[in-house]
C-alpha cells in the first residue's frame, strides 16, 4: 500500500470511526499548516460522507511563539470574542471536531509561566461552553497526530534530515493507531469492544478504592459513589458512537476529589503548554496536591496547579496495560495522546461528567457534591511502569488486583 | 542581496507604508498557508513597531474548492456568524488589515455560478461592516501579493518547475512594487506625492464629463459633483496615512452613477471569485449595463451584474499611464492588483465613499443622492491601451486631454 493510500484510510478511520460524522453535520478541522495534507484528506472523506460543511482553522507554531513573545501579558489574557461566538455556535449546530496534536514539545520553553498560564486561563473561560460540551460528550471529537517536523526530530533526535524523521514517526503514529491492521475499521471495531468489557467488569465491581503502588508510589485513591469507568468509544449525548482519542487504550473513571492520600511518581514526562515538565512527583492530602517536586519545569508545574482551585486536585485515573501497542512501539513520544496510551495516568483539573452516573445532567455544584472535581484544565500525567501495581477493594469488602507488574490482573 | 533580506524588506514596507502600523494596534493578516514565510516575516515586522496582537488567518485553496464543490448552494449562502462578529470587532479596535492576493485565477471555473454568485452574496452582506470601513478608509488595509505555485504557473506557463515560475513572479513583483529602488521607503513617498499632485491638478479642473475613445469603447462618463480624485496613499479617518494598495499607480474618483452612456471594451480578462473572464464589452445607458457580451465567462460576468442593483452600475473610474512600472514588466499577472495597475480602469459596483466631499458621513442614501453608487460588490476590470485617449469637459466648459495614445496628455 503507497503511503497515499495509507493516509487516505487513516483519513477515514478518523472521520467514520474518531468523529463518526452523520448526514449534513458541520465538522471543524484544527491543525498545523505543515498538516494541509492530511487536512484535505480528512476534509474530504468528511464530505463524501455527508458533512454540511467542513471548517479548517490552520495554526502556525512559529506565529504563536512570537505573540508570547511580543504580546503582553494584559494582551495574552484576553480572549478573542470571536472565538468564543464561534466555538459556542459550532456546538450549537452540533458540529463534529477534529484536532491533530502535533506540537514542538519545546516551543514554549524559554516564554515566562506567567504568560502561558494568562493563555490557558483566558482560553479556559473563553471556550467553557466548548470544553464543557466535549468532556460531556455532547458533540462528537477526535484527537489524532501526524508528524510535524520539529516533533519529529524530537522524538528522533538521531535522525538526521526531518523527512527521515517525519517518516520514522508516521511508521509509529500508523501502529498506535492500528493502521497496520488488514483492516484497521475493523480492528478498531473489535478493540473498543474488549476496552467496553473491561469496563463491564470493573462497574459490576463496584470499586471503593484502588491502592497504588511503585518505586516512589504509594496513593490511595477512593472512587465516589455512581462512578463509571469508560474506555474505547462512546455514546454522544445525541447517541452517536465516537472514539475521542485516536489511540486509546486506556480505561478511565474519576477519583473521589477529596478521597486522595499519599505519593504519587510519575515515571514519565509531562508537555504542557509547549514546555516540558520532567522527574516530578505530588503528596496528596485529602484529594489536595499539597507539595510537589520536578527535576525540570516546575515553575511551570506550579503555575497549572495554581490555574484555579480545582487544578490542585485529580480529575480521572486511567488504567492501560504496559504492554499495549503504543507501550511495544518503545516510544517515548512527548505527546499526551500517546504517552498516556502507553501508561496508566492520572489528570490534574476537571473530571470527565461522563465518569458518574448522571453526571452530565448535573451543575458543577452536583458534580462537586458527588465527588467529582471541575476546573478550566485537565492535564494528564503518567503513572505507569512495569512495577506498578493496583489493588482494588469493592464497596462489600472484596480485595483484587486489577493490575500486577503493569499488566491486566483479572 | 540576499532573498531573506529583500523579503524582510518587502515586508517592513508593507507594515510601516503599507498599513502604517501605530503602537498597541491589533493587526490582520490574511493569507495563503502558502504563504506563511511572509507571513512570519509581517509579524515579525508588526510586533516590532509595536502591535499589539497580530492575528494570521490562514486559508487553502484545495479545501476551499472543496467546500465549493460538496457544500450545497443553501449552506454556501450561509455566512458564519462568528466571521461577522470577528471582523465587526476587529473593526471597533481599529486593527489593520493585510491581505495576501496570490489566488489561482483558474480555481473555480468548473463551479457553477449559481454556488459562487451564493458565496459573494452571503459574505457582502456579512462582511458589511468590515467593507464599510475598509471602502470608508476608517481602517488601515494593504493588499499586496507573493506568488503561490498555481498562480505562477498560470502566469509563466512556459516555466517547467513551480520555482521557477515562483522566482520570476517574485521578480515581478519586486519590480512592480519598487523593491529594485535603492530606498523603496524613500522611493514611495517619492511616488505617492507625484500621485498626489496630479489629484492636486485635476481636483481644481472640477470635471463635468470624461471622454473615453479607443477601438471598441466610445464612452461619456459624467462626474458628480463635489467628486475627489485620489491617488497613492490617503489618511484613514483616525489620520494614519496609510498605502492600500501595492502597487499603485493610478489616480482615481467615481463617476456619477447614472451619468454613464456609451459603449465600453475591456482590453484585459478580469479574473473573478476564481473565473477568469475574457474579451468582453458592456453597453450603458444613463449608468446602467443594459447589454454585454464575453467570449468567456459570460454566464458568470452574468452572475456578478446581477449581485444587487448596484453591480449593473459602475462606481470607480481610474488613470493609470500605460507606461507605469508594471506596464512596463510586460506581465498579464491575471491579478486586479497588478492589472489595474498597468491600465486605465473601471469598477462595477460600489464607489468609495472617500471620493466626493462629506462622502464619508453620508448614508447610503445621501450617498445615491449624490451620484455615489452603492452595492455589496466591487470589482476592476481594465480599459487601458496604448490607443486610449480621455478628453475632459469641465464645469466651465474648457476641454483638455487627460491621456493621448495610453500617456498622461497634461
Amino acid at each position: 500500500m503507497s503511503f497515499e493510500e495509507k493516509l487516505r484510510n487513516y483519513a477515514k478511520l478518523v472521520v467514520e470511526v474518531g468523529i463518526n460524522v452523520q448526514k449534513n453535520q458541520p465538522v471543524v478541522i484544527r491543525t498545523p499548516i505543515e498538516g494541509a495534507y492530511f487536512a484535505r484528506e480528512l476534509t474530504r472523506c468528511a464530505y463524501e460522507v455527508g458533512a454540511k460543511r467542513v471548517y479548517v482553522e490552520f495554526s502556525d507554531e512559529e506565529i504563536s511563539k512570537m505573540t508570547y513573545e511580543y504580546a503582553s501579558e494584559e494582551t495574552l489574557g484576553e480572549f478573542p470574542v470571536w472565538e468564543t461566538t464561534k466555538y459556542d455556535a459550532l456546538v450549537d449546530q452540533n458540529a463534529a471536531f477534529i484536532s491533530i496534536s502535533a506540537s514542538n514539545p519545546d516551543l514554549l520553553k524559554d516564554i515566562p509561566a506567567n504568560k502561558i498560564a494568562a493563555v490557558q486561563k483566558a482560553s479556559g473561560k473563553g471556550l467553557i461552553k466548548f470544553r464543557k460540551a466535549t468532556s460531556n460528550s455532547e458533540v462528537c471529537w477526535c484527537v489524532v497526530s501526524i508528524p510535524t517536523e520539529a516533533w519529529s526530530k524530537k522524538v528522533f533526535p538521531e535522525c538526521t534530515t526531518a523527512e527521515e524523521a517525519n517518516k520514522k514517526l508516521w511508521e509509529k503514529i500508523f501502529i498506535a493507531t492500528r493502521m497496520e491492521e488488514e483492516d484497521p475499521v475493523e480492528a478498531w471495531k473489535s478493540h473498543t469492544e474488549l476496552l467496553a468489557e473491561k469496563c463491564r467488569f470493573l462497574n459490576e465491581k463496584k470499586i471503593k478504592m484502588l491502592h497504588y503502588k511503585a518505586p516512589g508510589t504509594d496513593l490511595m485513591v477512593e472512587l465516589p459513589k455512581g462512578h463509571k469507568w469508560e474506555g474505547g468509544g462512546e455514546y454522544s449525548t445525541k447517541g452517536t458512537y465516537f472514539v475521542a482519542n485516536m489511540p486509546t487504550e486506556e480505561v478511565f473513571t474519576m477519583p473521589h476529589k477529596y478521597g486522595v492520600n499519599g505519593t504519587l511518581k510519575a515515571t514519565k514526562p509531562l508537555v504542557y503548554a509547549g514546555n516540558l515538565i520532567d522527574e516530578f512527583s505530588f503528596e496528596f492530602k485529602e484529594g489536595k496536591i499539597v507539595s510537589f517536586k520536578a527535576a525540570k519545569g516546575e515553575e511551570i508545574l506550579g503555575k497549572l496547579i495554581e490555574t484555579d482551585e480545582g487544578a490542585s486536585y485529580l480529575g480521572e485515573v486511567a488504567i492501560v496495560p504496559n504492554s499495549s501497542p503504543v507501550s511495544r512501539t518503545g516510544t517515548l513520544f512527548y505527546n499526551t495522546l500517546f504517552d498516556e496510551n502507553a501508561s496508566c495516568h492520572f489528570a490534574i483539573g476537571s473530571s470527565y461528567p461522563t465518569n458518574i452516573e448522571g453526571g452530565v445532567q448535573m451543575s458543577d455544584e452536583e458534580l462537586e457534591a458527588h465527588g467529582a472535581n471541575t476546573s478550566m484544565t485537565h492535564n494528564d500525567f503518567m503513572v505507569g511502569s512495569d512495577q506498578l501495581s493496583i489493588e482494588a477493594t469493592t464497596e462489600s469488602g472484596e480485595k483484587f488486583y486489577i493490575l500486577k507488574e503493569g499488566e491486566w490482573a483479572f
